[in-house]
């Protein structure tokens, strides 16, 4: 202990909280407990790809097949958590990773409480998806790519975004006027310009099936 | 649409992302369909005292209890959630109130996925757990007042934390250098200077029993 707390205390960036002042409390309840009561392993998937290009509907797909089997899931949805946890949150560099840390921390959260996570969030840059992949644990965490070529998104552009990005009203609108880095080796990729909803959600299957041993008839 | 949408963008404080901007995606899965699959009603026991109250102990009773019956549970504490998502956060007046927020908004959301959230927090300022308690929704929020006297407390001191706070080395500590506000009206209030652990537990089960319709006899 030094003069240094203090400082520590009311430092708003970085970490505030003095870590010698915080002691973890471990639960009379494990996560393999959970994950035993709920039948089912938990770990997160996390969907990654521009606007438009079909995150949210093959998340919310893919968690209702899981759920016709009794599996226990959530989906974290950029724009739903955008609109509650990270509402103070602009679309910056930093605070697009604070975005990130922040449901990366909330996936491992619902692991332990074993369940599922789905997040779909744009999350452009490399270096935030892997460091949600260090926050959740890389046993846990599943990244599928959904690929879909700028022009096609632009094209459906569902919510009016791209226009008003490409009008300029819309600052830092990834594809637009900041960047998406492509993931160099997802754990699965999809490609939505030329393959059905339908058909990536039985991908994700076929994936679920032989590498998380999800079981055929669910 | 006017020319305020890139101030909205940029600015860090404040309610950054442009609701106009932000489209809710509705799950095909209802919290309905998770509480029925969960075979429990889901909302939030928020539990507030001192430090050294009793919180933590009496939140992972309350869950062994619950689980012990099959009923799903996370305990969100203040000390784990401060080494995970707020770790960015100090104790000042403002970082405070965004602690509970952000645990408000993921108690939200966990019972939005079926699971009933127990969060252990100081939370001192009653405006802050008046916050919680319209975040999460007023008929899912139960605050319980963990009240132990402050002689009692440090007479614990089971971290040896108010040893520090007396000494002038932690600012901010919660009953030396910074207020507690006594909730004036809690759902159910236990005093942990006379009461043990297991009376504690007993009252709170008889709570849920009487008040959340729990049965008997998990």
């Amino acid at each position: 202990m030094d003069g240094k707390s203090n400082l520590i205390h009311q430092n708003r960036t970085g970490h505030s909280s003095n870590p010698q002042h915080l002691f973890k409390h471990i639960s009379k309840v494990s996560r393999a407990d959970r994950e035993q009561l709920n039948n089912n392993k938990a770990f997160t998937i996390w969907l990654t790809g521009l606007s438009a290009s079909g995150k949210s509907t093959i998340a919310n797909e893919v968690e209702a097949w899981m759920f016709s089997g009794q599996i226990h899931t959530y989906v974290l949805d950029g724009d739903n958590t955008r609109s509650g946890i990270n509402k103070d949150l602009s679309f910056s560099d930093v605070d697009r990773a604070e975005n990130i840390r922040r449901v990366a921390e909330i996936c491992k959260l619902f692991n332990d409480a074993g369940v599922i996570a789905i997040a779909a969030l744009i999350s452009p840059f490399a270096k935030d998806r892997l460091m949600a992949r260090n926050i959740i644990g890389n046993d846990d965490f599943i990244e599928l790519f959904i690929d879909c070529s700028l022009h096609e998104c632009i094209n459906r552009d569902p919510k009016g975004l791209y226009k008003l990005a490409l009008e300029g009203q819309i600052n830092n609108f990834t594809g637009i006027n900041s960047p998406y880095e492509p993931p160099q080796a997802p754990d699965l990729h999809l490609h939505t310009d030329f393959n059905s909803v339908d058909e990536c959600v039985h991908l994700v299957k076929n994936y679920l099936i032989n590498k998380m041993k999800f079981a055929e008839n669910i």
